[in-house]
């Protein structure tokens, strides 16, 4: 893998998200980004993927990757990478495959569910930072290992321990 | 749209699936074909998707379609057409965009989790069949309209009357 | 691979298509409905895609199945199955490993030729009907083995030798 | 597009590359990176992808990334960032979509080809450098422009040319 920094997805609702979680997702990607690792997420400039690549690029040297929808334009302003795919949520996919983990920021709806579940699906390492109770008990219904957390400090302490311990995606 | 028929895609666990699941599946495969509607499965040789297509073989001048995971191989064997994808779970897209109407059947797990989630993100009519209690009230908490089915009969009524209301996906 | 009928992918021109292509590609889609087997095109309603399932409708039980660039609309009317994969030109490699055999319909253009070089790149079984000079000659310079056919009959009777050798997709 | 530096795409043979391909490549990365331009691959460790990969990383600051299809594993060591799509072929519209220039490298066969051929599809500006007679005569017989530079430092000229006029692909 040379020197490649570890991927940390974070992913979470767009147009829907909450103030409360674009906050959080700010601080996770400042957080990230302090950590030396990359962000990734969905690219698109608004709600938690705006605000977590708006975080990272608060940080001198934080890298911040985003896996776009659409074939041209949409992008945050805080990305350093816009990865155009032209395929709408079939990226979902990508993302999660791109990650060395994932942490799902916030409550999030559908589009954050999707990626959750993919997420479980290809047993890929994942946090879940301040979901709701039902979100929670949902996917602990059929998720081996689901690690939740309630802080931001949490989740990085979380996605420490798992990159110590799992194999990186190369 | 020409003469194409409407497309009925039914989605559900493969490896995992429950055999209460499976015969949901196969009798929904039938009932599918018996109405002249065409079947859309993920493709593969187990579980749901295995069932489903078998059902709907049953029936004469029944068409059973596959968007299949791989890039060759793996294909139930009661499929008319095998599409391989060659895109692992990003295929799930396709499935919910190339169905008139989605039919989740039985629990599922994270990968039914997935498509569920990504038909409601992309507002295509969905039927969940005999969703366990979790599952029901963490989808009904972002799904502004979810139809819910106890019986093969009543999953066949409802997606009747969606495919009256809606527009096809022509 | 139980009772599925061969896939023959037809591949060629849309709005760019000549007069000359489409009346071979027509002719070409009714061949291969007469043979029993499936024709696959890239689904939308212009040029060599439409012909080709034109023709295939008109022979009795012919079975055309389209995989559409868009994620939903613009579909040749002639189509029994269309799936729409919503990701524009990444769907040309679904189609070439969705096919047994690729016939390549007319000189075609870029989109054409990234048809060709792909199913050449993967190996798929491939035959070029009325290629120009410049297109033949620029393909054999790295496709080990190019099967090129003057006319439909020509093409088809290469196309069954094809299948007869080679394992099917499945 | 915010502080996006642009990107600039280099195509080209994998295993089969020549070493005189190769060395362009490295060449031409290089330069990219010296530019301040970031560099995009398909990613993998063989070929013109590593060359153009390892030259960028000769430069401090370069930064490359790579596209790559497999799931997992298989990455160029020059890489800053991997994005693993599991999605072999279709990747390549990926690469195209998110070049601001496409760059294509040697003759390249089949690989190559496919992708010189779906930038002209998708009217992105290209440059072929140092192309085989065969190839620039058939791209030719239907690009309605086409760059052609016979050395690195004509091609970055003529890169530097098309970005300068040319809207990013934000």
């Amino acid at each position: 893998m040379g020197a490649r920094r570890p991927v940390i997805g974070v992913m979470g609702a767009g147009e829907g998200a909450t103030a409360e979680a674009c906050k959080l997702a700010e601080a996770l990607g400042e957080s990230v980004a302090r950590r030396g690792w990359v962000l990734l997420t969905g690219g698109r400039d608004v709600g938690v993927m705006d605000a977590a690549a708006r975080g990272a690029k608060r940080v001198e040297h934080g890298l911040a990757v985003g896996i776009l929808p659409g074939a041209a334009g949409g992008a945050s302003s805080h990305l350093d990478i816009a990865i155009f795919t032209g395929m709408g949520h079939a990226r979902d996919a990508i993302n999660v495959l791109s990650s060395d983990v994932v942490v799902a920021c916030g409550a999030g709806g559908a589009g954050t569910a999707a990626e959750v579940a993919l997420a479980i699906k290809s047993g890929k390492p994942l946090v879940l930072l301040a979901p709701d109770a039902a979100a929670e008990q949902f996917f602990r219904s059929f998720a081996a290992a689901l690690h939740v957390a309630a802080t931001v400090e949490e989740a990085m302490e979380t996605v420490a321990a798992l990159l110590a311990r799992a194999p990186a995606t190369r």
